[in-house]
C-alpha cells in the first residue's frame, strides 16, 4: 500500500488505476489511502455533472475534458453508474470514452459501478476523488446518472455542479420534478441541435427566476433548510443557462469559460471555503452512519435481528418497538462491555459476548 | 390521537387525510400512528409504481386506480413527489389527478413531497402505506418519480412492483442504466402510441432473457446480493413486458389483470411471507440509521461536530479520523452516563452533560 501511495503521489497512472480498483472494492483499503492521500488533497477543481439518462452526459464530459486538456490541465474523469445488475456493469463504460483521450497522459478515466449498498459506492466515490486530486489532477470531473437523492449526495461532492437536460425528454413540467436542479451552478440544455430546446432554455430561465428560491445554492444545505437569497443567483453567482450540442462540439467552449469563471468566482467570493466546510461536514456525516450501523451489526447478530424481522412481519410487534428493543440492546451490550456488569436482555436473544468480559 | 386513529380503522376520510398530514410533518406522529395502527396492518396489497420523468406514471396509476374499481376494491394512492424546492412541492398535484377520480369514496389519493431529508421522506411514506392498510384499502399504489436508490428504497415498500418506461426517453441503452429494472415484477412501456414502442419492449424482452441476472427479483435483496434464478422469471413469476398507451385507456385491462395474477401468485407460492419478511427487514433497518444518528446529535453537540469539520476541511485531520473522534466520544458520553465514570474527552471538546449525572 505504501508503494501505491507513493506511486499515486508521483502522479503514475498504474498507481492510480490500481489504488483506485483496491478503493473502490474494500472500505479498509478507502480508510487508509484516504488517511494517507488527505493531507495532499485541496488543490484539484471537483466538477460535478448530472442529469436524467439521454441528456447526452458522457458526450458533453469528454467534449469539457478536450477543451480543459488543450488549456494544459490534467483531468481526471469518475463515471459513476449506479448500474442495474441486469447490465453487469457501466453498458459503454471506459472502452468508448477512451476513444477519443486516449493515449493522452494527462487524463485519466474512471468507471465506478455500484457493486454493493449506495454508501458503498458514494465513499467509494469520495475516496476517488481524493486519489485522483493528490495524484495532482487539477479539474476532477465526476458524473452521475441520476435523478435521485444518491446522486446528489455525490454531487455534493463538487465544487462546481452542472445540471445537464435536453428537449424531448417528456413534459417539460416533469423535468423539474427530479429535485437535482436546486444543486446546479450551471444549467445545460445539452442536444440543442434538437427541437424544443429553445423552449426548455427558456423554462429554466423562468424558473431561476421565479422560483420561490429560485438558483438559490447552499452547497449540501439546501434539501433541510432552503434559505432564500436573490433570485438566479448563488452568493452572487448569476446562474447561466447554456445551450450545447456537445456531439457537434457547440456551445462547449462557453461552458468551459463558465466552469472557469465559477472558479474564479469560488475563490474571489470566499464561497469556496464555504464548500470545502459543506462537502466535509456532508462526508463525515456519511462515514458516520456507517460506522454506526456497522457497529450495531457486531454487536446485535443476524440471526437475533432476524427474530425481530419476523416478529415484526408477523405482526407480534410493531415497527417502532422492534427498533426501540434492538436499539436498547446495543446500548445494554455497550454498557456491559465497558463496566463488566450484566446487560438486561431482550428476550430469547443469547448475548454474544462472553460471561467475563 | 386516539380518536384520529378509531377514525382511520372506521375508514373516515377526514380522519385519514388528518392523520396523514400529521404523519408526514412528524416522525414522532408517525411512530405513534404505526405502533396503534399496526396490529391492523398486513391486509392491503401495496403496489409500487416508479419510473422516469416524463413517462406517463400519473394517468397510469390514474387508470389503474379507476379499474380495479370497477372490479369493487377500494384504493389508495401515495404520490411520493421528491420535489425540487424550485417547485414548492408537487406540481401537478393532487388537482390534477383528482378530476378522474373526484367524488369516489372508495378512493383516497395523497401526494407526497420531499420537506426534508430523504429518510424523513421515506419513513413518512411508510407510516402512510400502513394508515391506508388499516383503514381498509385494499389496493396501494404508491406512485414514485425516480430513478435512483431513493425511490429504489421507497418501492421495496411494495408487493408488486411496476416500472415504466416509455419510447423516446433518449438513448435506449441509457434506459437500462438507472438501476430500477431489476425490482420490476411487471415491466410496463407506456405511450405505446408513440414510434419506437416495441423497440423498447423488444430491448425489455431482451434484456429479461439475455441479461445475467435478467429478470430475477429478489425483494430487498437483488443490490447487495443478487443469486441468479432461470432468466426472466422470480420464484416462478414470468415478468411481463405489458404495452399501455394510458391516456387513451389502452393496454390497461391487461395490466390490472397481470397485477391480480401477481397477487395470486405471491398468495400461492409462498413468495408473499417472503416479501413481507423483506419489507420489515428493509424499514427496520432505516430506522434504525434514524434512530442512530439521532443519538449521535443529542451525545455530540453541533458545535462539537462543526469544529471537527472545519479541522478536516483545513487538511488538519483527515475524515475518517474525524469520525472515529467523534464515534469514540459518543461511546465516551453513553458510559459515562450510565456508570457515572470520567469519559476521556476529546481536546476542546466541553461534555453536554452536567457533572453529578
Amino acid at each position: 500500500m505504501n508503494e501505491l501511495i507513493a506511486g499515486v503521489l508521483d502522479g503514475r497512472a498504474r498507481a492510480i488505476a490500481r489504488l483506485l480498483t483496491l478503493v473502490e472494492n474494500s472500505e479498509t483499503a478507502a480508510e487508509t489511502a484516504v488517511t494517507a492521500l488527505y493531507p495532499h488533497t485541496g488543490q484539484a477543481h471537483i466538477i460535478g455533472i448530472t442529469g436524467p439518462p439521454g441528456s447526452g452526459k458522457s458526450t458533453l464530459v469528454n467534449e469539457i475534458a478536450k477543451l480543459l486538456r488543450q488549456q494544459g490541465q490534467r483531468v481526471g474523469i469518475i463515471a459513476v453508474d449506479p448500474s442495474s445488475p441486469f447490465t453487469g456493469g457501466a453498458l459503454l463504460g471506459d472502452r468508448v470514452r477512451m476513444r477519443d483521450l486516449a493515449g493522452d497522459s494527462g487524463v485519466f478515466i474512471r468507471s465506478m459501478a455500484s457493486r454493493g449498498s449506495l454508501g458503498g459506492l458514494a465513499q467509494a466515490t469520495w475516496a476517488a476523488i481524493k486519489v485522483l486530486d493528490a495524484a495532482g489532477y487539477e479539474k476532477v470531473l465526476v458524473e452521475t446518472v441520476g435523478a435521485g437523492q444518491a446522486e446528489v449526495d455525490i454531487a455534493r461532492a463538487a465544487h462546481t455542479t452542472l445540471v445537464v437536460e435536453a428537449p424531448g425528454m417528456g413534459d417539460d413540467v416533469q423535468a423539474f420534478k427530479a429535485g437535482i436542479l436546486e444543486i446546479a451552478d450551471i444549467l445545460v440544455v445539452n442536444k440543442a441541435d434538437r427541437p424544443g430546446s429553445e423552449r426548455v432554455v427558456r423554462s429554466l430561465e423562468l424558473m431561476l427566476h421565479l422560483g420561490p428560491i429560485g438558483g438559490t445554492r447552499h452547497h449540501g444545505r439546501i434539501l433541510t433548510s432552503p434559505t432564500p437569497t436573490a433570485n438566479g443567483t448563488a452568493g452572487g453567482w448569476q446562474i447561466p443557462v447554456l445551450p450545447t450540442a456537445a456531439s457537434e462540439g457547440r456551445g462547449t467552449t462557453e461552458l468551459v469559460a463558465q466552469i472557469q469563471q465559477h472558479l474564479a468566482h469560488l475563490q474571489t467570493s470566499g464561497e469556496w471555503q464555504k464548500r470545502e466546510q459543506e462537502r466535509c461536514r456532508h462526508e463525515l456525516r456519511q462515514l458516520l452512519q456507517l460506522r454506526l450501523l456497522a457497529r450495531l451489526d457486531t454487536a446485535v447478530s443476524q440471526s437475533e435481528q432476524d427474530a425481530l424481522v419476523t416478529a415484526v412481519a408477523a405482526r407480534e410487534i410493531d415497527p417502532y418497538t422492534a427498533v426501540r428493543e434492538i436499539y436498547n440492546e446495543l446500548y445494554a451490550r455497550d454498557w456491559r462491555l465497558e463496566s463488566g456488569q450484566p446487560p438486561s436482555l431482550i428476550s430469547n436473544v443469547q448475548s454474544p459476548f462472553p460471561e467475563n468480559l
